[in-house]
């Protein structure tokens, strides 16, 4: 299986992703090394042609390419503290979740041993690796993830976010936090639609067919919260109170929990009597930020 | 400006989503009647080739498609009461907002008359008519959207969802409420990213990248939705709720308001509670279901 124009790599940490990682790996012919603190884990994937390593020592010489994957931060430095010395003038790749501040700590041990450091956070399931589709999110040493790109893109499309090693981890919360915010709005339209008899299939693939339209609003409402002024050309928050209890009332006929468009609704009422009536839907960022002081 | 191998058509109501729409039409060759109550509005439409009506009558008598876009329901049938026996045989799109209760009893008036009726749903602001991007829903007679396809599709891309009437306006309900907790959520993480120097805009594209993984779990758990199981294959509820706790602790640092994330939190732990942390996030679904009797 090894193919000697495809770097070597090495993957530490062989639970569901690190598994699917190293599967990946090995699919695009990487010659790939795999360690986990319990070594029954390596089976399949030693059969599927990589090379086991009996030590974390071992593994990361092995490679000049390391992605690490276990369960947490701290995890993480128990596994390659001892290993440091070894690990001077290779790349780290840490996939590990964690919090920004905890990236940016390892990034800075990393560099205070001489070792290239890129955070990287998945943005899929272990069964969206290996599909570009999907998108890993880099942060760390600059230009650490150009150079090692080509071995990186087969796990999912590379995204690079620049120096700061912490941002990975925040984007990786950030898009989460819209994907629960989007799962919760289409839950709770699929189950509208769902009384009046629409299947989700069929409510799902408008819902599909509608996120290039949203898409475009996000972007253009990006520009507005940059500039830090939001004119409502388009759609006023006032027509958007207006349209809201159009929801509210078609759910409440149909018995359908109103918490999440309630909360929508609170928001855009507190930006209206603070005298925004008039701007974008974009204004609604203020009630996340902080209170200036 | 007229062209001959173009439908005439009729737009009553000119406020800006109704000049948006007899806007679209003229572009597009089609001989084109309008009409407002008060008809100072037509002057800028008839400048640039409309014909202005000015009764309701001889609007509804100019074109066979009849395009309503007014401020509620009641409002369209004070119009159009009166001209009902007019209207006879000709195809009445109305694109008023309003309840799906209230679209099934304009479509039962219309039958009740002998006009044919499709309800229409419009999936953008004003300025975005014209473009084949966005959307419009239409509900009601069977084969009128067929039809009339050529016209309609001038304005946006038409969806067809089929006879019931209601559904028009129901989708829309239910797509505006998908698109509050977009934006929210996305409102949300802006925030939080911006909290740590990144730009809206910087963040935006990463999400617009990322709405082609939403998409697809979508699409898997609506699957699950209609068959009534939810198999925690990819991620868990367990799952969902320790990863939860990543934005929850990088928004607290940061002084973020944690209403939206709360609440999605809320709805994890009722359904664990309930014994179901093995399952996927389609199971919260029955979080937005009425009760059962």
């Amino acid at each position: 299986m090894s193919n000697t124009n495809k770097q070597n790599v090495t993957v530490i940490g062989l639970g569901r992703m690190g598994a699917a990682l190293a599967a990946a790996f090995l699919d695009a012919g990487h010659p790939t090394t795999v360690f986990n603190r319990t070594p029954d884990k390596a089976g399949p994937l030693v059969a599927r042609g990589a090379r086991h390593a009996a030590t974390v020592a071992e593994a990361v010489t092995a490679s000049e390419l390391v992605v690490v994957c276990v369960l947490d931060y701290p995890a993480v430095r128990a596994l390659l503290e001892p290993v440091a010395d070894a690990l001077r003038g290779r790349v780290l790749v840490n996939l590990t979740s964690g919090s920004p501040e905890q990236a940016r700590e390892e990034a800075a041990w990393a560099a205070g041993h001489g070792i290239g450091y890129l955070d990287g956070g998945i943005m899929t399931t272990p069964p969206g690796i290996g599909d570009s589709a999907n998108m890993i999110l880099y942060a760390g040493g600059p230009g650490l993830l150009q150079t090692h790109r080509p071995a990186l893109e087969v796990l999912a499309d590379p995204v690079d976010l620049g120096a700061d090693a912490g941002l990975a981890s925040l984007y990786d919360a950030g898009l989460l936090g819209l994907m629960w915010s989007m799962f919760g709005g289409w839950l709770h339209s699929t189950a509208l639609t769902g009384a009046d008899g629409v299947s989700a299939k069929d409510f799902t693939a408008v819902v599909v067919r509608s996120l290039g339209t949203m898409a475009w609003f996000m972007t253009t409402y990006a520009e507005q919260i940059d500039a830090g002024k939001y004119p409502g050309d388009d759609a006023t928050l006032d027509v958007h109170v207006a349209s809201i209890a159009h929801l509210l009332h078609a759910g409440e006929k149909r018995g359908i929990d109103a918490r999440l468009p309630e909360l929508h609704l609170e928001m855009m009422r507190e930006a209206i009597e603070a005298g925004h009536g008039g701007d974008s839907y974009a204004r609604i960022i203020e009630a996340f930020r902080p209170a200036p002081r």
